[in-house]
């Protein structure tokens, strides 16, 4: 077998063997096939495109290359969610403990976020003393009796897939729906849960902006799990506009606990309720999808979930007074109102360009080793057909840099649209793939 | 600018400006850009393609890397020719001869062969003495004199060529026709000659075995060679079967002389006199075609070519004894008859299994580092539509290693397809291009 003949058969619109795949992978990660010859390799898959098999077959050769959680042991169901990113998503803070409330196992393995969208991580690591930096022992103790715990992805986990994914992101190949899915798919796999949820986000704001490109990928991702015994649903969501009015580590986790408290934006709640309904239905712990989002709603409605995810920070090391009294999160010293030019109605909050004012007031990440500044963010005070008059706060800027946020107004301001007339209703949730 | 930009785009199907083009091959060989980069952009112009512009754009980038012949001194005609590589193709040691007999001035940068196809530089190297090693002195002293010098390719011909078909060639990215057409030209274009004629081979020894991809590779060659003010015309021929009766260095030189000397196999006659009446009526030397090919006819009768060729062996160190004495040349020890397992007629003799054959036998190099047996080779007894009987010779083996010739002769054996019937005759230039 030699790399340039698979190479040549991929560029020619072949389809590869599953063993012909973990050559490449194998002798990629071996230093056996070079940077460039693995670039071209991509280059021809991202245009010439993958079969089923074949995203399955290089998703096994992935998971093979790295560790995996076993969490067969246990007796109640085990689940993951994952998003494809959006802005504002702080959807794990809150589905998370109310899974665990509901009696199931929520075992992550999770990342950092890059870009304009924020990781889990980060937002949890604004709670004093939180860190993710469990033994296994540690993580596996708070299954058992939180039913809840999170545990950064070591160096152990898709080694294949890190480095691959480092030379998509030079070789303009990121984009490819095969390879965004067996990316995906080999670290949810490696999870070891059973049940699964993706959340895969649509519109401006994600990753993927174009609904087929995301339809694709969502059903893509079942066909992968399901092939590895997992149960799978996707929903689609949009990310047109902002999840919330938060963006921003500890303005997320405000956000977040407001919700488990049976409070918080409607929106946040709705997708929780949404992805949580899948999750519980898959699981068969709800007879119909109605008992399954009642479930839900008991336990964020009773503070059940709200007790579940103090006692997983806890848990995680973090502070849990901060859980009871939000003003002992981190606070940004300066705060810039945005106010609005015109009166009217919002028409629109663009997501990425929210994503992206977030990021340069110190909330998130542009390059891998930049610090977070976790009191930094944006605080929206509209929403998608929120009535404004001319020179009312449609946002606040925070974070610890005035000139910076001073900045950012007019951007700011840009995003968010006022016209006159009521806009149509927004759909968040577009549709159920199962 | 950005690579990574300028990789999206070619991804996309985008057209790259002249200044894209020159930051790639400038960045590339400064070591800015790195192979990965280089080879995920190879790939994507391979599937996508390049317009007539960006080819142009990418030849005069990579011409600007390395050093240029300047044959504008020159008040005799200046003209090249270039094949894209054929088995038994030694056209140009009758043709520069021919051309210069007639008055014109044949300067050559060439280089050496690799894999089924030979190099002229190796069939001339076959003269004891001969060399290509030339200081520009010498090269100009003999272009002034007998009308005839080749000089060996350096490494300040198109380096960003060398660079980058080293690349292509591991990433299986080399059979890209714009890609083809800017190696090609880039090093004609080096080359200084006023009027070139591009001999592309079609069929299955060819490069290119497609009619439609060799026909697209020969317009799109023209293009760029008017493009920088050059007279530029192609021939199609077929590589179908070997050219001529021998294959490998010395027995090519012998064929050659034969034709400078008025006899030799018709095809490499006919194929040298096309060659040569299209570069005479570039320039201007005839008015009409039957003209150009009776000036060519002229001095391959009299003499006046092999005398020519003679002088040139001389000026280039060789040992012109040897032009006069054949004999003198290097003679294999070990000689092999192929015979005839049936009687009929020869419906085929496979190019690329001949020229595959002739390689293994030591006429040509597998590896850049491989040695050759300068009187190695095959010396074909039959051509297309020969009536033979069974156990007839219909081929000699030459080399210096016994066991090699002996496995081959099966091999060869299968190249050759006798049959009964009188097969119909077969083309050997299909079109001429201008």
């Amino acid at each position: 077998m030699r790399a340039l003949d698979i190479i040549s058969a991929k560029r020619d619109g072949g389809e590869h063997s599953a063993s012909e795949l973990e050559f490449m992978l194998t002798g990629y990660l071996d230093g056996q096939i070079p940077d460039y010859q693995m670039s071209a390799w991509l280059m021809a898959v991202y245009l010439r495109g993958m079969s089923d098999n074949e995203t399955v077959a290089l998703t096994r050769a992935m998971l093979a290359t790295g560790e995996a959680m076993d969490l067969s042991g246990f007796t109640r169901p085990t689940v993951d969610k994952h998003s494809t990113g959006g802005v504002g998503d702080k959807i794990s803070l809150v589905l998370g403990p109310a899974l665990a409330a509901v009696g199931m196992v929520v075992g992550k393995l999770t990342g950092r976020g890059l870009g304009h969208t924020g990781g889990t991580i980060d937002k949890l690591e604004s709670i004093p003393g939180f860190t993710t930096d469990l033994s296994r022992n540690q993580f596996d103790h708070l299954l058992r009796t939180v039913g809840m715990s999170l545990i950064g992805a070591g160096p152990g986990l898709a080694p294949a897939d890190k480095r691959l994914y480092a030379l998509r992101d030079v070789t303009a190949t990121v984009g490819s729906i095969p390879l965004i899915a067996s990316s995906i798919m080999c670290k949810k796999l490696a999870g070891g849960a059973e049940h699964i949820v993706l959340d895969v986000k649509t519109g401006r704001g994600a990753f993927l902006p174009d609904i087929e490109q995301s339809r694709e990928l969502a059903r893509l991702m079942i066909a992968i799990g399901k092939s590895f015994g997992r149960k799978v649903t996707a929903v689609l969501s949009s990310m047109d506009q902002p999840l919330g009015f938060a963006v921003g580590n500890s303005l997320e986790v405000k956000e977040a606990v407001a919700v488990l408290r049976g409070q918080g934006p409607a929106d946040v709640r709705d997708l929780t309720v949404t992805l949580g309904a899948e999750l519980v239905m898959l699981a068969g712990l709800a007879d119909h999808h109605a008992a399954a989002v009642q479930l839900l709603n008991e336990v964020l409605d009773s503070g059940k979930a709200w007790s579940k995810f103090s006692e997983f920070v806890a848990g995680q090391g973090g502070d849990s007074n901060t859980v009871e009294n939000l003003e002992l999160l981190p606070e940004a010293q300066c705060k810039l109102s945005v106010e609005a030019h015109d009166s009217g109605y919002v028409h629109d909050i663009d997501a990425l360009a929210v994503g992206h004012c977030a990021m340069l007031t110190g909330a998130g990440r542009e390059r891998k080793e930049d610090n977070i500044d976790y009191a930094a963010g944006i605080l929206l005070k509209c929403e998608h057909g929120t009535k404004v008059e001319k020179g009312q706060e449609i946002a606040t800027l925070h974070g610890n840099d005035l000139g910076k946020l001073e900045s950012l107004v007019p951007r700011l301001r840009a995003a968010i649209t006022i016209e006159s007339g009521i806009p149509a209703k927004k759909q968040l949730v577009i549709e159920t793939i199962r």
